[in-house]
């Protein structure tokens, strides 16, 4: 179902040294099932987050941006319960599992970090998790993307190789998205590594900038999950990024989590159309960021988008009423390179046909220009079609 | 479908002294289909109106506004088309319908009010407008609700006396909603009548207090029209209501407003439950009704509305994205008198059931409490169903 999303070829994920992999299927929701993942760090390795802005956050992530001024050990993540709505014994429960995991690898549970996505409202099952911690066996990014899935249809898992000037370095990562289980919201976890060796400071710039530029970029239906989280790791036991190498080196983090981002959306519940949205010439980046999220979540939009519709007076109304003092009769609007808008009105050399071909693509651009600065942004996004509804309504039966 | 709206008694709804209705079948869309109406007011009538703030907005809409200035001596409605991203020559069409109702019945062309609903980006047809004024037929309120519908499903009319000090006066009007035509967006008019003679300072204000109370309060799905109309008429040939009575006649005319505008949400595009969504206790109205779009908007929680699925989870997360600075340990919720979450976790005594039963009902509302001020907001919203997608998607096949 997902939109030109295939499976990960595991010989393309560049194991990355420093970080050790293991799974378990721990049978927290369901049985057979890979629910557990550790990742675990390399003495000395950094690591950065940025988490969820919801007020509502879960328990974990409490625990994880605490524990982050710590020496990190390792990461655990854990599918079929999220942990949130849990309130003090959900922080309780949390940290017995930064206990547990601790006891096993010789840590002090401060330098675990934890993860959980899954129902909510549910007490954690330690007892289950602390069993699987004991049951590990080691695994591939592969098999890590597989065991962080939820309802994801695939796993997501990319990596790059770059060069610094003392050496090859490799990025490795993995996400997981969308997903529902009853009765929880669509949580989305990034979790990208490096062997390079870097300064905490410019590891915390990269992943807030990284950030900002994918896993910010992304929506589905505007809903902020209570357990969102994007984690960079170095595992510092690779080569030694200089200050000359630390742009190239983001710019490959950046790829990873871009692909990661985008494989959230082309999978995103009842997707079929993976859609770009690209609003230029504004006076400022954020301006840029209303317009193209007013477009992104318009339920009219993206019905439109459902049925390869070019409905151009849906986008127009929603640039419209993003908030933006823009004047009407600057703004372009194109289907991938198709002016169905000029000047705020019907383009005379527009062919419906046009950006109905475009349209039916699994993929296309909808760019908005605005003509009055020379800001720009981007977001990705995907339809609404009747499987968002069946997914979001129909576990019910 | 609509949930609760019966159609309108057309012995039940009180016409209104000093305003003269007459519909047409122009013809304008589809045959034998009543799609023009007039409605000619007495002279020195006085008339406010709310209008759209989309920046996009339809020539009608500049048009109405700019002749609001003068005395205004008829309002013209068309559906069919909503001759909105139509340009310069949009507003000449406009202004050519305002010449031909002025040159029928002896007015100016600027003491005309023009509102357009229906398909976008097309040329109005004046000629078939002009003739179908030319063969206008008087007509009671609800032909006149009849006469404004685009794929509504019922007919929205109410009506009430007010007894003021000098006598009685009557208050009654009409509005039609949600309904697309392709491919048009969701647009709301709404018209009130009253006899009653007031003057233009405290009518504006009637009409800005009840609009913010009345038809700002509704939500289908976060888009906002080019075309969104709501008009206020006081013919002034009925009693003069004096200062001591203009709070009582503000009532009826908010209790109709209120009604219109509820009815919008039960003939909702899919809508099979119609939930008033209730946030207490913030500190300003305005942070209230940020938590109350915040879950009235989201599509998790609409869907799950759809389920009749007390999925608190969602509508937590929800609060906890609405950009409101609130301490979660503070937030109760209720799914009507169902507790379901207590001081931001789930109230141990709530069993889901309960609210199962709750929302089962056709009609229901979601009550937010933050703890943390004296406002409050009240939104009325509809669940998000098959229906929506399928109606906002399939007109193209």
């Amino acid at each position: 179902m997902a939109v030109n999303l295939p499976p990960p070829d595991p010989a393309a994920l560049h194991p990355v040294p420093g970080v050790e992999l293991a799974t378990a299927m721990a049978g927290i929701k369901k049985p057979n099932r890979k629910d557990l993942l550790v990742m675990r760090l390399a003495p000395g390795a950094r690591v950065a987050g940025v988490f969820t802005k919801n007020r509502f956050c879960a328990a974990p992530v409490i625990l994880a941006k605490k524990h982050l001024k710590n020496p990190v050990r390792a990461l655990v993540v854990n599918t079929g319960n999220a942990n949130a709505g849990t309130g003090k014994e959900g922080l309780e429960r949390a940290f017995a599992v930064c206990k547990a995991l601790g006891s096993v690898m010789g840590a002090k549970p401060e330098q675990i970090l934890p993860f959980s996505t899954g129902v909510i409202m549910e007490p954690l099952p330690v007892e289950k998790i602390a069993a699987g911690l004991a049951g590990l066996r080691g695994a591939g990014w592969a098999e890590a993307a597989e065991a962080i899935m939820t309802t994801d249809t695939v796993p997501k898992a990319f990596s790059r190789k770059v060069k610094l000037s003392g050496g090859e370095v490799v990025v490795t990562g993995i996400s997981k998205g969308a997903g529902m289980i009853k009765p929880d919201m669509a949580t989305m976890l990034g979790f990208v590594a490096t062997d390079a060796k870097l300064p905490q400071a410019a590891l915390n710039g990269i992943a807030k900038r990284v950030a900002d530029r994918s896993f910010n970029c992304i929506t589905v239906d505007g809903d902020t999950s209570t357990n969102d989280s994007f984690v960079l790791v170095a595992s510092g036991v690779g080569i030694e990024a200089k200050s000359k190498d630390v742009k190239k080196l983001e710019q490959a983090i950046l790829e990873v989590g871009q692909k990661l981002a985008q494989a959230i959306i082309r999978d995103g519940e009842g997707a079929t159309k993976f859609v770009t949205v690209a609003v230029e010439r504004g006076r400022s980046g954020a301006e840029c960021r209303k317009v193209a999220y007013a477009i992104a979540h318009s339920p009219l939009v993206k019905t439109a988008f459902f049925a390869s519709d070019p409905n151009l007076g849906r986008i127009l109304a929603a640039i419209g009423y993003a908030g933006v003092p823009l004047d009407t009769d600057k703004v372009d609007l194109y289907i991938d390179e198709v002016l169905v808008a000029k000047r705020g009105g019907r383009n005379p050399a527009y062919a419906e046909a046009d950006a109905l071909t475009a349209m039916r693509k699994p993929e296309f651009t909808v760019r908005a220009v605005l003509n009055r600065g020379k800001a720009a942004a981007t977001l990705w996004t995907c339809d609404f079609s009747y499987d968002y509804v069946k997914i979001n309504a129909e576990y019910r039966t």
